[in-house]
């Protein structure tokens, strides 16, 4: 007897352990590993030594559920209620997992766009429900189309990713318009929309699923300290969803974890105090920028990259091996960790394409690009 | 459409919010009052300046399995191989979320004792386990004879909590013999043992199921720093299962929540290096008598307790209420919190009991016990 008979151990561990064997450059999972803001380590320091050591409220702190509506305020030009509305995560997997272990029920339908973050599809699949895969197209833009012609009655959520790992694309306008268009006509279907990179993005703004008044009653949005302050191993996140939606979350999410890790929220909440987020484009788009001029010269090619600290690169004109040999050769031949693209894909679709992470000191990005020279 | 139709929000938040409204002694839910070890704060600030801000392994930091590992050597007298039978997880009660996740498929029978934690029953269901709830006697020890009749091909689990929430009561040597005989009728039977107050025993030793030769194969324990080191906020908690189920356990946990607060495990992972455990029992043996002495005058009949940091009082000489009302009102005329045992119960029974949280520094204590006396 096992729970998820198709599953193994997540690729992101996987690549991790791989390039930590080979002691090489770790371009694969997603996390900085440049020092965080000298700011935020004293706030800490500082925390530790405040009385904040025993159970925060299951919803999180309140101060903190406070702080995040406020920010709210700015891009949602509404008023979110702390205290019925947000809900801390343990980190945005576990957002998206209490999610679905709330709201979907035995073969509920729920729509997952192919490629996709790997967690999506064995959650639903503990929660009972039936993953529908709809692929994105070949700009890893959703077909709005094919996934109206796969909605009915049974489907009860689509989960959209904005911007979008692996690919870095991120949804506009006119994916709001059909999506407003779907739920027009399938009204009770539910958006969780996977936001962790929402201030992670360059040319073109940032759209949350939130701003949109007819999507408001329909979607839970899901965010990252830990990837909008560096700090990924602190696993805050949290979610925001209409209150009918959220007290079934909370429900669950008592059971789940009870509360937060309560040294976490309580550092954070000073930290917003002072910093101001959108710099994070800036920031991450030099790096973009710099990553790419670097891996100019090499064979690979590169796809666009709208969001997200990820660089989706072709690698067709250097082999034929499949995308995780590929990795694994890497790893071993060049020195260089990045991640496949096929664990994304329901049927581990092989499009001779790899994912870089530039979250990365640019010294880093440089002896990397320098290793894949050789290919 | 919901998914726990039959549950509201967990006692142990209604109690806190309600004993905060009413600036109430807040004896409900378990969480001690005094500070932390001073040492514990000054590590913790000085983990912060360390390189620990990114994602951690998913099972867990690897020094700290390690160090979970050596403690568990003198207690269990054989070796665990920390990176294959312990997993670090976001407290006790995600714990044993991600356990009956992993192990429980459609309809298996998960044998939980009554009264017990308020968590078991929604994580089975949400598992969609068949909870089989078995009445403790009225000292509240488990009828074997009673357990043995309900269990069948189709029982996959037991679930047991030594020592006990909310009884305070402990497993013996003949327990563990009534255990293993049925363990040997049922030999599929795994064995759930949430052990998180194992270091708060008093006149007798905490046996842990993981020290019987013939259930180590059987048996998963969940235990919690929170509870040890009163850091209850931290939430770090960790199981350990053999091999075999460990492997399903891992294969959920990193899709329900990746990895764990770093700071905490890192933290925690250097107190380690200092701290001796043992102490602990002592240390609330004290409070639990003082606690006791300090009650003695009100009109409360007071259980045994041998283990917890939580005295369970009979007020059936003092009130006809049903204990969640006696409670609520507890708060509002006596400014006292308490747990009414009744949520712990299938079928909310009423004993005309309520728990006490003796977790507290003296001064709490005796002011809690000196409004307790105008009853
Ligand atoms: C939870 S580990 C994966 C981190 C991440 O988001 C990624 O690399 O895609
Ligand atoms: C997770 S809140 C409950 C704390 C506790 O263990 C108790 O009060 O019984």
């Amino acid at each position: 007897m096992t729970k998820l008979p198709q599953t193994g151990t997540s690729i992101f561990s996987k690549m991790t352990s791989l390039a930590n064997q080979y002691d090489a450059i770790n371009l694969s999972q997603g996390f900085p590993n440049f020092p965080i803001d000298k700011r935020l380590v004293e706030i800490l320091s500082q925390t530790a030594t405040e009385d904040i050591h025993q159970y925060m409220p299951s919803a999180g702190y309140p101060p903190l559920l406070e702080k995040i509506a406020s920010l709210l305020l700015q891009s949602y030009q509404r008023k979110i209620t702390p205290e019925k509305e947000i809900l801390i995560t343990a980190g945005a997997t576990q957002g998206i997992y209490v999610t679905l272990q709330a709201l979907i029920a035995f073969n509920d339908e729920v729509i997952i766009l192919d490629p996709s973050y790997d967690s999506y599809e064995p959650a639903v699949l503990l929660a009972n429900g039936k993953p529908i895969r709809i692929p994105l197209d070949e700009n890893f833009c959703p077909n709005w189309n094919l996934i109206a012609k796969n909605c009915s009655d049974k489907t009860k959520m689509i989960i959209i990713n904005n911007p979008h790992n692996p690919s870095g694309n991120i949804l506009n306008e006119a994916d709001f318009i059909a999506l407003e268009f779907l739920i027009s006509k399938f009204p009770n279907l539910i958006v969780l929309s996977d936001e962790v990179y929402e201030y992670i993005t360059f040319e073109e703004k940032h759209l949350s699923a939130h701003t949109r008044k007819s999507l408001r009653n329909h979607c839970i949005t899901v965010s990252s300290f830990g990837k909008t302050f560096h700090i990924t191993g602190w696993k805050i996140g949290y979610l925001v969803a209409p209150e009918h939606l959220m007290k079934e979350i909370k429900k669950v999410h008592q059971f789940l974890v009870f509360s937060v890790n309560s040294i976490a929220q309580v550092a954070i909440n000073h930290y917003l105090d002072e910093v101001e987020l959108p710099g994070l484009g800036a920031f991450y788009q030099e790096k973009r920028d710099y990553f790419r001029k670097l891996l100019h010269p090499t064979p690979f090619e590169l796809l666009p990259c709208k969001g997200t600290y990820f660089q989706v690169a072709s690698y067709h004109s250097i082999s034929n091996e499949n995308d995780v040999q590929f990795c694994e050769n890497l790893v071993k031949n060049q020195g260089v960790a990045a991640i496949p693209l096929s664990p994304f894909y329901k049927n581990n679709t092989d499009l001779k394409m790899i994912r870089f992470c530039f979250a990365k000191d640019n010294e880093t990005l440089e002896k990397a690009a320098q290793k894949l020279l050789s290919l």
